[in-house]
């Protein structure tokens, strides 16, 4: 059937179902939703659980928008005029991919009115949909960038969701003979990340359309992209979407560079890894710049890759292919870290890839999600997933850091923490803090320097991804540990020069596995006195200088920035990982449900992953690999 | 470094080399060799080992042709006017590919003369080079056509010839950096005949190259075609060579589409497997034609197949992309099938294909080769592959038809044998003529009908491809048991229905599993009828007539042709294979050289291959893998 009979046999539909008097003007694919617009939509909204039988009978993720939205300014004179100064608004973000318009403001409470008095005055007023927020406590200029940018671009955006909407739709081409109809197949293409830690990226492709899931860079300094150029995914033009786990740069860092090839479709992500990995990206061209390496795409290319972002919660199930649905469901690992399963066919497979997960409750997020409707194969990492690799406690770890701290300071030290900006320095900024305010280390400046302070404005724009003790301290509590005063962002050179020569401190900064980044001068300057302190939180991959100090080289050659001598103590803190130790992830085969008939350890060393791969098959009797890149395993 | 430039630096080497006094006049890749043209070839031939010592030095195959190249036509006039009419010449064909004339002679001697004088005095005449020939016993009307198709496309030949050879010499792109530059890697895609028989293709990829080996139809009368559409192989402009084990339409009946698909370059084959093969996809065409199904491609496309061949010997090692070398092995199956053994990169790696092989010593042919320079991946067919498939031994089997036929025509019944017509019918009329000179049967008439004398005559046009007694007996000993008085070919509709009718006999037909062919009319015909026997002497492929048959089925719908009653006797006679049975399998293993460290066990029923795999990992602790089709596996 054409796309065009498809949506008028819809839109006959609806109007069946939807009762007399509201007009149903248009029905439209957009992105993975299907769009009815009606002159009424308040009444639409009116009638209980019409959106949903329509969802439910129509198998479609529904949207319903006024026929004529408002002229954006216009609607922003309306709010402000309806609404009182008091409310403190800071931010009203028209959002025209949904037809909602975002209302921040200090005062939820007044925009909305006493029983929703004034929210319905607004909708009275335009044709959006008002969402009322609280105002970050931290403004996070990325958020801000994002939303203004996808608001300049909201023509080509529209035009780019219909276009998605209706590829996503479309009608699967007949097979030419009986045999070949019923030769349904699935297949994962391992292209990163396999046997190594990095680079992830893997394609997932049926006999009608192809996912690639992730795209990162390999953090060893060379450069090295996931295999990109293969025949199975060109030309980028035939892939159907790409699926962004998470923000982290060797998940996400090359994503840019496919618009660059030729890929113009969408990338799925939670709506914190759009804004995280866009920072993260950018972050990572101005490093590479600053070393002089060769930039693999320019900031035009991170713009475009949000021009094509489509965000989804966890939980929503959404079509992405017009055999394949995606759901994301929390990873624990990062802000918006996501655990990508896909549905294929009709109940013909399920495969879930995890990212990076922690199935720990962190100080920041709660454990992973191992529960699914359904799950055949299992893509899972095993950065920790050697026999030996065994996480202290959270309480045991951050004992051993507040330990290390003392020491340090009063010897007169310094303590360089080499972190991620996200979300490992989130967790140990929380940990300092605390032992500060209860007196566990004394109150020094503890100095953030690279993208940490904006990645923990975007960690307090997304409150519902936090989990619920973090969110009730910010937000019930009033007490937001990531504003004490003990921190201080590192944002000129002037500083940066200053903490190298001044007193004892704790500096945290990027990047985590010192490939680059500021903390690369404070290493270059404090390195060579044994006053001073190195502690590894994270782990280090294979190939960078992180993990080069961490087994003990003393003369590193950094390269053109000549050889650096260690002779400042080394410590290694192991249970702030945003990662699940060996235990963890045996638990989570443990009590993963349904059980899968088929896991895949990835995202390790070759050890990890080998050992791994063959302890989980000893324990729990599921068939287990542990593949190299560039290989193809037949799901079904 | 260009190809030209190239060229010009071998054309300088060359004429270091040469001795003072020839003249090389042009130095050219033409397919897989380096041709050195000179004004005197005698001259440049007399100088002991100077071909071998360039062959070495500059790692090519060399061929020395002369500048100028006589008309056929009149070279054709001059060869009858030296050789002396006793001679018996009976075809005079000239290979541009090598400069050779073939000159075939019932008496061959008479051609070379005393001590070659007559041979001489034809090379004195002509550029070409003789090469003389006995005249096959039987003339192959294919060997003639394709012969003369050749020569009648010389012109577009030679252009061919000359892009492949620059093709193949090409010089490997650089890579990007230090990093992709050490990233080589190997892999093999399976696209066909795993876990199941027929439709046998693989694509063989690295950086640089792609191969495909074999191309065959699934012989399920579904008309399954191996997975050619996935994007690995596109565009198939994209592939550098097509190598061929043998002539089975399991294995080649799909090469003709592939140039209909886009393809250009070579097929690489014996020059057996190059005429059994056109014969076959011929046949093909015309079977399927008569049953009215889709055909696939024209005769057209198998003209340009045989356009686009290139033949190697066994042994002959050969540059096929600039990374990868080809040498065909004996591989004792039919007449022509080879072992492809793929040398990758500068002593990288080596895979070998086996196609479909016997390990046994058969009437036809010796057996496979299992000794390499190096081997680490082996690819191994399967067929007989169960811990049960033990085959008889030669004599048992044979013993056990000759019973059979005594038995049946004792009783009136006539004994049809349906068999591939390539192979196993040959294998059959050895015996059964012995069987008949030697009074164990009686000496009643063998009936042939499908392609079985065509494809006989093709055996005795490659006699070096047969085993030496064989040979000898057809040649030396002048007793051709092929022309044994009790074979009848049957070559019209008339002479079917008489020996339907007719008295007891033995037919022997194709197609062999019972998929199409005239044996169909002669099952119909004589199922009815409890005096007959059907013997199967071939393996039954699932999903054919046949293999339903030999597991019991006494009624068999036979699609528009109604339902077929099976009375008759029904024989299976296990030892003709031209398949290793599971011991030569594990033998084959256990006596390879060099021991490879992973093998595939491929083109067998699901439970063969598994419980082959299996049983070779736990006799000899080698890592074995029996994959799925659609799945990538990295070699290195």
């Amino acid at each position: 059937m054409q796309i065009e009979e498809r949506l008028k046999e819809l839109k006959d539909k609806i109007n069946e179902k939807v009762p007399r008097g509201i007009n149903v003007t248009q029905v439209e694919f957009e992105g993975p939703e299907l769009v009815i617009y009606t002159d009424d939509p308040k009444r639409f909204a009116d009638e209980a659980d019409l959106i949903r039988i329509l969802a439910r009978d129509l198998r479609k993720r529904i949207v319903v928008r006024p026929t004529i939205l408002e002229d954006p300014e216009k609607a922003h004179g309306e709010i402000k005029s309806v609404v009182p100064e008091t409310a403190g608004i800071t931010d009203i973000f028209f959002d025209a991919d949904t037809g909602e318009v975002l209302i921040e403001a200090e005062k939820p409470g007044v925009v909305i009115g006493k029983n929703g008095a004034t929210l319905r005055e607004i909708t009275k007023h335009i044709g959006w949909t008002p969402k009322v927020v609280r105002t970050p406590p931290i403004e996070s200029s990325t958020v801000k960038q994002v939303r203004q940018y996808l608001r300049s671009v909201n023509e080509d955006r529209k035009q780019f969701l219909r276009t998605i909407g209706r590829r996503i739709h479309r009608d699967l081409p007949a097979r030419g003979d009986e045999t070949a109809r019923k030769d349904q197949w699935a297949r994962v293409t391992t292209l990163g990340c396999c046997r190594e830690v990095g680079r992830a990226a893997f394609l997932l492709s049926t006999p009608d359309s192809k996912v690639l899931i992730d795209c990162g860079e390999k953090p060893d300094n060379a450069g090295a992209t996931p295999y990109i150029y293969v025949p199975e995914i060109y030309p980028l033009s035939s892939l159907d979407a790409v699926v962004l786990t998470h923000a982290h740069l060797d998940h996400c860092a090359l994503v840019p560079l496919l618009y660059k090839y030729g890929y113009e479709g969408p990338v799925y992500s939670t709506p914190p890894t759009r804004d995280l990995s866009a920072m993260l990206q950018l972050d990572y061209l101005d490093v590479i710049n600053k070393e002089g390496r060769k930039v693999p795409y320019s900031s035009n290319e991170v713009k475009t890759y949000i021009k094509h972002s489509v965000t989804l919660n966890y939980g929503s199930v959404t079509d992405i292919a017009p055999d394949i649905k995606l759901t994301f469901h929390n990873a624990g690992h990062i802000l918006g870290s996501a655990i990508a399963h896909f549905h294929l066919g009709d109940g013909m497979y399920n495969i879930a890839f995890t990212g990076d997960f922690n199935y720990a409750k962190s100080r920041l997020f709660n454990p992973a999600i191992n529960q699914f409707p359904r799950l055949e194969a299992l893509f899972m990492e095993s950065t920790y997933g050697g026999s030996n690799d065994f996480q202290q406690a959270r309480a045991d770890c951050e004992g051993m850091l507040y330990d290390t701290i003392n020491r340090v300071l009063q010897r007169g030290g310094k303590v360089i923490i080499p972190a991620f900006s996200v979300g490992r320095s989130q967790e140990v900024m929380l940990a300092l803090e605390e032992g500060m305010r209860t007196n566990k280390i004394p109150k020094v400046k503890i100095y953030l320097d690279g993208m940490i302070r904006e990645a923990t404005a975007i960690h307090t724009t997304y409150p519902e991804y936090l989990n619920t003790d973090l969110r009730n301290q910010i937000f019930r509590e009033g007490m937001n540990p990531f504003l004490a005063e003990c921190f201080q962002q590192v944002d000129s050179q002037d500083l940066r020069e200053k903490v190298i020569g001044g007193d004892p401190c704790v500096i945290i900064s990027t990047s985590g596995m010192l490939n680059g980044g500021p903390v690369m001068e404070y290493l270059m300057n404090l390195a060579q006195d044994e006053k001073n302190a190195l502690v590894f939180v994270g782990y280090q991959a294979d190939g960078t200088y992180g993990r080069r100090i961490q087994k003990g080289w003393r003369e590193v050659p950094m390269g053109r920035k000549g050889t650096i001598t260690i002779n400042l103590e080394i410590v290694t803190v192991d249970g702030f990982s945003g990662h699940s130790d060996r235990r963890q992830l045996m638990n989570y085969i443990g009590q993963i449900s349904p059980r899968p008939e088929k896991i895949f350890c990835i995202h390790g060393d070759e050890n990890n992953t080998i050992d791994l791969a063959s302890s989980i098959y000893k324990r729990y009797h599921i068939e287990t690999h542990s593949p190299m890149n560039l290989e193809t395993y037949r799901m079904v």
